[in-house]
């Protein structure tokens, strides 16, 4: 990759946008009330992520390495695997990201926020929340969704998402983290894609909208960071 | 492609012909009453449609550039990837093989018009309308997922829909916007995949037919065409 | 292919009785009483069937060109793709081939014919039906789903269904007709696929199984064996 | 592959254990209580194997040949694909891992078990149980599925699992598997999948959890076994 970072967190910044505007757009979709997709149920909320990630890889590929995540490039940073001096640029460029991502599924879904009454819904098509909350338990299960979320990306890939068909690869170990190991706390897996919409969530006018829960939002944040580091130790100690 | 414009968009009729069959198709017996397919879900009508993309990209790949989209080749003509030449020929290419596509979906659902009593349902098999009427917003639904469409293609295909795997990546593509950016107003997306089969249920004599909803009949043609422009001159201007 | 005919044939064998193994075991699990997957619904259907065809293509393809359909083989015949001295022998093991399917799916679901009061069903797990009972109808919608399955199986494949990814192409093609073209007759599109697990249903001593439907019987294999003809003469036709 | 045994027995346990983390994990989203993929059904959990057993593959092959499965490398073993030598340790290693990803299990979804009340959704989260009790015919059912999964993995991959994109063919053999052979045990078709959680299950302090039906456990055991021999059989005589 011989982009400059600023190219190269241009990238991240472009492919975590397309990744939260299609992401966060399937859950607007199942979720807000009188949509077309209403009740098309977890199936569709998993294979929609997948598609989400897998088009944010490419749409990011021309410019850098697609993390998209800042447990990803966390992670990578501590294994070696890229350089500690893009880890803040790629961090704020994946936050900016998200948020835009964020807004245009507000615009994207703009009568549906009138139309739905379920204020959890509508928090929940920005950021993750538990199926029953527990801290510890929690905070577990984004741990051990994102330790194996790494631990695939460098079994699978070495790192290289952007290569050949990897995108699709990548895709595929979203939606099989999110059928398997996601209906605990909605798998953020990634602290960029939880943060950056619940913050466009509370800034942004929404109708019907409540409040954003931020005394569970260190879990999405701090859960993928640490499960991403372990299954990054993981993958070197193995043979 | 070394093709006449006359073959190539010979394969524009052939491809789009096939896309809408099956597009369409799928919206039939997912929504006709007395189908096998009938309540398969919104599942069922996005992997229909995706599928439907892919297999008209390959029908059309050995004569043209799959195109199989007027948004599409008006966007590429506006960046240079396609000369000015083909666009007339290739929009009416479009709009004829819509049509045709429709016309057969007609006589493939022939005893299930009579057997369905809901008109909305009748028109949602040829065109597209919205989940909640509201002509500012269903435009913005159809301009930023034909965006994200024609960014997209540009990002992971470089406009090459028929090299290799590409047919099933545009497939991909079709079914992630149908998940997350479709719930809206059905994700016309394609001004010929609306306009065409729009004027097949005005013609052709469906049982148990209402109106064809003309009055929305704009939105998912200029939508396109605007939103089409943008995805391409975003990725002209990205490094 | 070098292989003889003989062992070209035996792969017809093999591979029609893994598709409709599968194939028609799918519709076993979704539709007889008591099972697991009972209640899956059309996209599970679509989906088993699509896989199916995969399974029977890869398993066929050792020893020949995996045509696993009468249709296929004569309309492939007629444009001069393969040598008429092989169809006969082919039909006849895709025929063997089928009922052998059917056979074990009857046993793989032993307690679940007992446990099914409904007929249609059980007939349904091994031969297509009519949603809406209207023979010209039901005819052209068999007519037109086979002129799909083999336009698209040229177009796509050239009709190398063995080679690299192209038996997952073909489920491609398979799933995407059921979605979009299935919903009216069950697709057939493909006399030994019908007429052979109807044989079985016919013969072998099924709990609670009512009679074989046997004057709709034609239209399943008259209809596929049309569609495939006129399908391979657009794509001879094409330039 | 010139890893050492112990080195590839490794890779069978961390594979194995990542085919169960994802495996059960599907079950457990879709069958325990207040998950958010409760309810998401048999297609969820056919494509969450399907997944688990591809990332399974992907995670082990940097070691070894990624069996993670006593039945296949005891079969691959009387056909001569692997040394004898090999059996015991891969046997060992898989029943390991498949231990402790059940273990993990347990941990990502530990406040659901308390919310249950059904013991029996609580032990089909470990292991596989009859729909219809009846151990011939649930015997059968697993002997016809391991068959057709070993056979089918010699036709496809030559039991080659790992190389290009083989670990995503032998995925759609599971999910082909599960949806048109599953309905009926729940297609253990793998010795340690299904021992190893059972032991989990009774070893483990979980909430609400009844006894391990270990009357049932053998036949997810024999069966495979016996299965997985006449499919390898089968493809060694075909020509």
């Amino acid at each position: 990759m011989d982009n400059s970072i600023m190219v190269q967190a241009l990238g991240e910044l472009v492919g975590t946008f397309i990744l939260v505007l299609l992401g966060d757009g399937v859950v607007a979709g199942v979720s807000l009330a009188k949509t077309k997709a209403n009740g098309a149920g977890w199936i569709a909320i998993t294979l929609g992520w997948g598609f989400a990630v897998t088009l944010g890889v490419y749409a990011s590929a021309f410019m850098g390495p697609a993390h998209l995540n800042p447990a990803v490039t966390l992670a990578f940073a501590i294994i070696g695997k890229v350089s500690w001096s893009v880890v803040l640029p790629f961090i704020i460029a994946q936050m900016i990201g998200a948020f835009l991502g964020a807004v245009v599924v507000w615009i994207q879904y703009y009568p549906h926020w009138q139309a739905t009454d379920d204020q959890s819904a509508i928090l929940g098509t920005f950021a993750t929340g538990p199926a029953i909350r527990s801290p510890f338990a929690n905070l577990m299960s984004e741990i051990i969704g994102t330790f194996v979320l790494v631990f695939a990306l460098l079994a699978l890939t070495r790192g290289q998402f952007t290569e050949g068909l990897n995108p699709l690869v990548v895709g595929v170990i979203i939606t099989a983290i999110g059928l398997s190991l996601g209906g605990t706390t909605g798998y953020a897996i990634n602290p960029a894609r939880d943060l950056g919409p619940r913050i466009a969530h509370a800034v942004l006018p929404i109708a019907n909208k409540g409040d954003s829960d931020w005394q569970y939002s260190w879990i999405p944040v701090i859960g993928p960071f640490v499960g991403g580091i372990l299954g990054a130790l993981l993958f070197v100690l193995l043979p």
